[in-house]
């Protein structure tokens, strides 16, 4: 279990492109990091399946003891799939058809979104965490940010004297990509306390963790200094849901370089779009570009897709040294939020995704097919 | 050909939701209207496919004289399938593989994006178009803007004076979702001295024609007065890329309400999120709201999907009739980037697609399964 240097070249070659690459040694790497974070205490880390679905991927993490998050009936599939356990349920939108599926499938945790929602598990035995709002500010991206009051997730704090009787655990997540202890240290504080007022003895701290995507990420160093100092005074289960902080840094979206257009401004235009990666284009987010093979100066340019979408840029004003056409290049941390938010936009089949372990590149997704994109059509 | 109205009803119960639905009778009468700008000169209407890519739509297009623009070889398939004639290949972006692929299946016109894109097209005898940038600045949203000088797209017009001998004609789109005549009538008039000047007698015009999604769109009959004045100088044939104009308002996407959640805030939470539609995330972009089974008093609230981020908007700060639990809205003007632009994130499954035609609705895409969404991962 050693850090084999990917060779992106031969995966190309192998499974051309674009193409999502993970790497297995980082994925083992970084849950390792979580547990060492939270040595000590009784906890158990849930995958955020939202980040990442592929089931081998998943496997992977099974095999390390590592439980699974899910917001669906399609990922408590994929979770099954890899013999995830346990199951933990999330979610403001879950339905009866799918409490119907869910139970037929089995599942071990439920994570409570509203006091509405709560009528709908009178009948179950499956321990219940109600997801409360602490009223914190993630200070991150105001669409991955969810715990400040006008968020549409979870019970303001206030109100859990009136259902601390009918759950058994509380459950928060103030957001995505936070990047400093302090609002993690204000949440966490509060649902201790709220743990002990009312006898509860599980706690979902969630997830969040951010990533070095652009230098500025989360100390996980000062986590485990607050979370010794926090979960002192806690006695009970800790669940955490890690999405991002595990894959993100282990995948790379592979790219072939189309041409290289000079004018007014500098375009390097490849075969990934934002069908495949979507987070710079409706995040503004900042991901890593690597040329592998440059064979020009290094100049400002914009890294863009095929796509007919000004918005369909992989990154802008990086400076980079320009690859010729026929080159690759990969586009890094994109191992979450990656493949799980593509599309088939502009009729562009999904990427493959292969996982790259000690015995070198595997295929773990096939390209999907023209023929596939159309299958469920119903006409000429 | 009357306007029917949709039983929108009827819909959910045969095909469940989320289901986008779109109404036959409104592409037609579309297609009128931009047939009503260009009535006495030589044009072709070529459907762009990004907007929508259902056979069956394009189909009804197809009898109707409808050509198609494509940008993708998937995009090509679904006009072979519609029948469509003519088709244009557009993009910036296109590969070696592809143009194999494209000669292969047949097209009839070719959209050339730089300069160095005209070296891969000397061997063949397919017309081309070179897109040129105006620098004209269409004042939508910056994602969809794509005329001005430092956009992806098209070559420089100063530079035509190099290469008009090698091309056959001319294209321009100057951007998406634009509203006023004023830059269209800007390029369409350089483009028409252009034309003149090198002695080209094909103009392809692009599209964007803004559609009312809040009060805003584009006046066709300032569009005819224009058209009339500014080509009655222009020898040849016209070809016009309209995509969002015909399929935009006569789409539908059908969603039941999960919930009502009372807060701080309210939200109406649906079966349909960001991976079914996800314009209101990733351009802030306005749709309507229609709730078909009003039962409360109209309050401000937001109407989110299931799915677990709070960018899953489909609309924000509306006044709205509360619905109940298991009642239905619908979004408007979703035919156009709607489906098309659709992911499975969250592990969702794709929705089903409808057409309400004269003999009522009839399925046109099956739902995606989660057998389907997982049919290409190979492992456990």
């Amino acid at each position: 279990m050693r850090n084999m240097k990917i060779d992106f070249g031969l995966v190309a070659k192998l499974f051309g492109t674009p193409t999502y690459v993970y790497d297995a040694f980082t994925i083992r790497e970084r849950i390792g990091v979580v547990r060492k974070v939270f040595k000590g205490f009784d906890f158990t880390i849930l995958f955020a399946l939202k980040a990442n679905n592929n089931p081998v991927l998943l496997r992977l993490m099974a095999d390390m003891d590592v439980g699974a998050d899910v917001v669906s009936p399609g990922e408590l599939v994929a979770s099954h799939r890899a013999g995830m356990r346990p199951v933990l349920w999330n979610g403001n939108g879950k339905t009866e058809e799918q409490k119907c599926f869910f139970l037929e499938q089995g599942f071990d945790l439920l994570s409570i979104d509203s006091i509405e929602e709560l009528e709908m598990w009178q009948d179950t035995a499956i321990p219940r965490l109600l997801r409360v709002n602490p009223n914190v500010d993630a200070r991150t991206h105001p669409h991955i940010s969810t715990g400040l009051k006008h968020h549409k997730f979870g019970v303001d704090i206030e109100e859990l004297e009136k259902v601390a009787e009918k759950i058994d655990g509380l459950h928060v997540h103030i957001g995505s990509q936070v990047t400093s202890v302090e609002p993690y240290e204000a949440a966490y504080s509060r649902l201790v306390r709220a743990c002990r007022e009312f006898g509860l003895h599980t706690l979902d701290l969630g997830g969040g963790w951010g990533i070095d995507y652009n230098g500025e990420y989360l100390d996980t160093d000062k986590m485990r200094e607050m979370t010794s100092r926090v979960f002192s005074r806690f006695d009970g289960k800790l669940l955490i849901e890690p999405g991002r902080f595990i894959t993100g840094p282990a995948g790379f979206l592979l790219a072939k370089v189309l041409r290289v257009k000079k004018g007014e401004k500098t375009f390097i235009v490849t075969d990934a779009g934002m069908n495949d990666l979507i987070r710079p284009a409706l995040y503004n987010a900042h991901h890593r570009i690597r040329i592998l093979e440059p064979a020009g100066p290094a100049v400002s340019c914009d890294v863009v897709g095929p796509l007919c979408e000004t918005g369909d840029k992989l990154a802008a004003d990086r400076i980079l040294e320009l690859p010729t056409a026929g080159s690759l290049l990969v586009v890094e941390d994109a191992g979450a939020y990656g493949f799980s938010m593509a599309s088939n936009y502009n009729s562009m089949p999904l990427p493959a995704e292969v996982i790259w372990d000690d015995s070198g590149p595997v295929l773990i997704r096939k390209r999907q097919t023209i023929e596939d994109m159309y299958s469920n059509v119903i006409g000429p």
